[in-house]
């Protein structure tokens, strides 16, 4: 059973500079506290044929889980529904879950603002969803989350808002991949190393990543050198948060060690 | 003569989430406006194998220029430039100018810290390059960058460190770009629209971007629906400056005006 994961995020938007995309960050963080392991995460514009062809690649790639973001809204070119439909070579369909989900919201703005709302094409359009796919609930938005299955993935598409990602991920998508994922803990710790470069810290870490090879030790130099402040990173996964946690451990007191034999100085020491 | 960039960040800490990818936020929005149009960006750990299969995806796609950042620098995961190597198909070799580079550097790091700095394993092993590949002067770190050509595209290495590849970037890669790219303008704008929601708003921008199919309309929602504020995002490529602005601003007239037709304000204009 693979942990695998790809994010795949859509929108111009991103491809412009337009906009920082935490939403992939605030999603490769809550799967790997989940204990999935992400594997890769690709943007791409607002084409039905870019999309498709991205989300072929990572089908291909076999991921437990394919989540996207963006592309769910009304307009035009929220088109992330029509290349999952593509992509899974399904038609795209009146899906009457989704329908109930979308006429709930618009009767609840109609009360909350005391206007009509109608039920355009553009807002029904919300409720056409892949054949075979199920509507998650988005509890701060319209346009419901989808869940559909290839033969290797399960593929979830979430809004680009990110209260409304945010809030169908807990809701729907976190309780699945805890079910999915079972009994997996992740372990970080970070040391601040001074008064060594990091030229000289890498025959270090190698040597202690040989001898602890199911910790991951990476340096992140704060700074370009010569001024020596480098992150020290180390992470690992582990069936209990005991057995992560004595390895990090284990490994944060030799590579300290090793680093104040060669002049170094462990600044502070973060959990 | 294609414009198309495609932008690769390397880094296991950008797949766990442990980072916010703003280098490619900003290498996507200077791409952009030397008039470059990014068509993907993609994230992956640091894997020799992983990285060089998404370098040989992205040379498939004969973007003119595949912009890297991260895994340049001296420690045993900073493995970007095997992986282009392997991409390639060309051997890694000890390159004479990037020596001479990351040797002044230490020199001067030993003149400023007046420490002797030994030339170890780690820190010759940024000056192997694949084979006929060119070193990009580093102007603030030691890690130089590095320019490969395959038969179709260009490709860029520049480190992760933002500070060091901004300064790359500006000094060496910029230049490049605007001489490729030649005399290509982009021009855009936001308007901020209220009292109109965004389902109501979907088929305006449609109707407008028939009519003026050059420039790209966008709306982002500032908050889920039925609260309405939502940016209007207004965008277009020219040969100059005076026509793609005058084709923007036709357009947003025009939006404008069927908005507040439909019972929409705008709410103010950002150029």
């Amino acid at each position: 059973m693979s942990h695998a994961f790809e994010i795949i995020c859509l929108g111009n938007e991103l491809l412009i500079g337009k906009i920082l995309n935490s939403n992939a960050q605030w999603l490769a963080q809550n799967v790997t506290s989940l204990g999935g392991a992400v594997q890769r995460i690709t943007t791409v514009g607002d084409e039905i044929e870019e999309i498709a062809t991205v989300l072929r690649e990572a089908l291909t790639r076999k991921s437990a889980f394919v989540l996207t973001t963006g592309g769910l809204g009304p307009t035009f070119d929220d088109k992330t529904l029509d290349a999952v439909a593509l992509a899974l070579k399904k038609p795209v369909e009146l899906n009457e879950s989704a329908l109930i989900m979308v006429k709930d919201k618009y009767r609840h703005y109609e009360q909350t603002t005391h206007k009509t709302i109608e039920l355009t094409p553009a807002r029904v359009k919300m409720a056409h969803l892949p054949k075979d796919a199920v509507p998650l609930s988005n509890p701060v938005g319209t346009a419901p989350g989808v869940l559909s299955e290839s033969a290797s993935s399960t593929i979830i598409n979430l809004p680009g808002v990110p209260s409304e990602m945010k809030a169908i991920f807990e809701e729907s998508v976190a309780p699945l991949i805890r079910r999915f994922v079972g009994s997996r803990h992740m372990y970080e710790k970070s040391l601040e190393v001074t008064e060594i470069i990091e030229s000289a810290l890498a025959p270090l870490i190698d040597r202690v990543m040989r001898q602890h090879p199911t910790v991951y030790v990476k340096s992140h130099p704060q700074a370009a050198e010569p001024v020596p402040l480098i992150e020290l990173h180390l992470s690992t996964h582990a069936a209990s948060h005991e057995t992560a946690k004595n390895r990090v451990e284990a490994t944060a007191k030799e590579i300290s060690h090793l680093i104040l034999e060669h002049g170094g100085e462990i600044k502070h020491l973060a959990a």
